[in-house]
């Protein structure tokens, strides 16, 4: 079973939609990137879905499901869309803040230049 | 039963995680303004759920499972953010802008004020 490293970023957007035990199993198996066993192994004694296959299983589920919502709501890609532009917006501004120190030294220029990075910044986090 | 106009919105959203028949109800009831009575007349005979009772049974949980969708991923309020802060940015670029007309000149900046507000304003629709 291939891992798609799409799914660390869908986990983050939408991982509230599964349910706890898909998010556990999603996270040791791409956060903490252990193997269908090793997660098998995690589980207590006594908990359905112990072996490997049960595990597989479990998390092919929830992957599709993250697939599914972004298919339908493409909210990942808008946000992608978004942090290229605030890139290109911080590239801008720094374009401006050197041409303002080397030919204006406009304060209210510089000021604006640092609140522009500031924002952009932020939201990109 | 009171509109709740944040609906809308979240419609915009997440409206492709619900079945076709809840998204015409809600379309009807928030975007055309339908009353339930009015939405109920509208179903075909022979068709489940003509009641306005029924009406109101399917967007109440509908309604229902947009906003556990919003508290659960909290996206519309992640975008509102973004938005404030493009609107931020646009009001710096003109900041920006004049202080350049006014004492500077700079072609560099102008054009790349130029640029952030054409991003910001396509990230923003």
């Amino acid at each position: 079973m291939a891992k798609n490293l799409d799914i660390t970023v869908y986990l983050d957007f939408y991982g509230e939609m599964l349910t706890d035990k898909q998010r556990e199993y999603l996270d040791y198996y791409y956060n903490d990137d252990l193997s269908l066993s090793e997660i098998a192994a995690n589980i207590p004694f006594g908990e359905k879905g112990r072996s490997r296959q049960a595990v597989r299983d479990v998390i092919k589920r929830a992957e599709g499901q993250l697939i599914d919502m972004e298919n339908k709501l493409g909210l990942v890609k808008r946000f992608e869309q978004v942090h290229t532009g605030l890139d290109e917006i911080i590239e801008c501004a720094e374009i401006i803040n050197k041409s303002n120190l080397n030919f204006g030294l406009s304060r209210e220029i510089n000021d604006a230049v640092i609140k522009i990075k500031a924002i952009a910044g932020s939201l990109s986090e």
